[in-house]
């Protein structure tokens, strides 16, 4: 990895996931606690306006607004639109980033623990996330293949990684999921401090990577109004196998839905709140190990 | 109790609350699920477009313009104080009410398992409420103080219940809770069915019953901000003992607040989410035994 100048922590990039939100108010009034001696760490808060009306968003998803022809289009106004320009600005452009590690701090309502979500599969967020879930096995670590173009916030720096935390459920500060939070931060800037100083921890390959390979919707009927749960016995197994033929939803009649796939899947983001609106009950992805030598 | 002859069933009164929702929206597809031989039972979804959006509600809580008052202002034309006289239309007048009994399910981001709150405390409330805590030990039964005047949608009826089930996020069905509140329901109208035949089953007293008496607000500073998160040791912990001097908050960098009231006393919804913005941290409630022969 080269030598970190910058590092850029995000919260409240949706106005009602809490953690990360009162995590960078600390962190703004506490700066001394983010700082290392080898590099600078500013704080981002993304979406004040939806944070005091403690909702997801005002107009739109902050973190669907990243489309660079999005960023450079100045018709687009709605408000998370101009806090995305603001970002981009503060942090950006894409491709040429002003920080060189960005964290961005969510909460979920699924049952993903602490959960690190990657931009790219590149050497430097692969060597941080191993170490991550080498001092914490708690740490489970997620890859999404790149897109020519993400809306993503993180996407605007090349070592972008969400830490996704939960269950929390919206519009609740839960001090445990604080606390972790609060200390996997740590962790992240204390590793990035270690390699500028040249002593990299040695990592315990290979790493778990869960490889987001779609998405499965709730079943609907015609007019789109949601006609099963989650099954219970799916509910809350983020990450555990879901081989095909298990049950995965649960119609509010009683009835269950059997996993129709061919494949054994590992589900993440069950039941995720925020997703009903996108049309997603479940991200399924794939259980990969990565030997760390072959970066 | 006199004989039943409506009930009616509220869902969905807080938009985000989707156990209720989704259960009223079962039973409207499947009214004979909800009919007993000797009483008429209805359905009311109460806020249909604070569902559409997955919020609490539109302009206002609706559970909070049942006033009197409000319910005869004429001025008052903001969708929820609309549905509040829709539903007071179809359900009231308080005091003469056209049901006998009225239930609005409810969820809460803490950890109130299946809680009933009370609006009085009249002997037909208390035997029901005893009923359904002797054959399912999970129930626990609040009662509120009545004023005189309330601003509950219960309150339009003199038997008047709502059930909070819980922890559950806000906009997330939960398969697990929607499976106990049906059931809790069916042995309401099973109970009700009962008591018309004359068949009242026995009670073992005593009732034991949660008086609400008071709520405390998070610490804030001088401009509202929330400066301290839940205890660990207290979140998840409704309806457990808190002793004088045991720790109630953690600040934020920190540092534990106790308990600083002079007596033990039982919180009740620890955490939720839509409080917040109504200043309350977390109810607290007094134990009591209540003999039932007495009533």
């Amino acid at each position: 990895m080269n030598p970190i100048q910058r590092v850029a922590i995000v919260g409240g990039t949706h106005g009602n996931e809490f953690t990360g939100a009162y995590l960078v108010k600390k962190f703004e009034q506490h700066p001394n606690l983010i700082q290392r001696s080898s590099f600078e760490t500013l704080t981002v808060f993304g979406n004040p306006q939806a944070f005091a009306a403690a909702t997801r968003y005002i107009d739109e998803d902050l973190n669907r607004c990243f489309l660079m022809q999005d960023l450079q289009n100045a018709d687009l106004s709605s408000y998370e639109a101009q806090r995305a320009k603001a970002i981009a600005q503060l942090l950006g452009p894409k491709g040429n980033a002003q920080v060189d590690v960005l964290v961005d701090l969510h909460s979920t309502t699924a049952n993903m623990g602490l959960s690190l979500l990657l931009s790219a599969r590149n050497s430097a967020s692969l060597q941080l996330a191993s170490h991550l879930s080498t001092i914490n096995p708690l740490v489970k670590v997620c890859w999404t293949h790149p897109h020519p173009e993400s809306m993503l916030l993180r996407s605007l720096c090349e070592v972008g990684i969400v830490i996704e935390v939960g269950p929390v459920a919206q519009g609740v500060l839960d001090a445990q999921w604080f606390q972790k939070t609060e200390e996997l931060v740590h962790a992240i800037l204390d590793y990035l401090e270690a390699c500028n100083r040249g002593m990299t921890p040695l990592m315990q390959s290979p790493l778990t990577l869960y490889e987001f390979i779609g998405t499965i919707d709730y079943p609907r009927n015609s007019l789109g109004e949601i006609q099963a749960m989650v099954h219970p016995l799916l509910q809350g197994k983020d990450y555990e196998p879901l081989h095909p033929g298990d049950p995965v939803f649960l119609t509010l009649e009683g009835e269950t839905i059997p996993y129709q796939g061919d494949n054994t899947v590992y589900p993440a983001f069950i039941n995720e709140a925020a997703y009903y609106e996108k049309g997603i009950a479940m991200c399924l992805t794939q259980k990969q190990l990565i030997t760390l030598e072959n970066l």
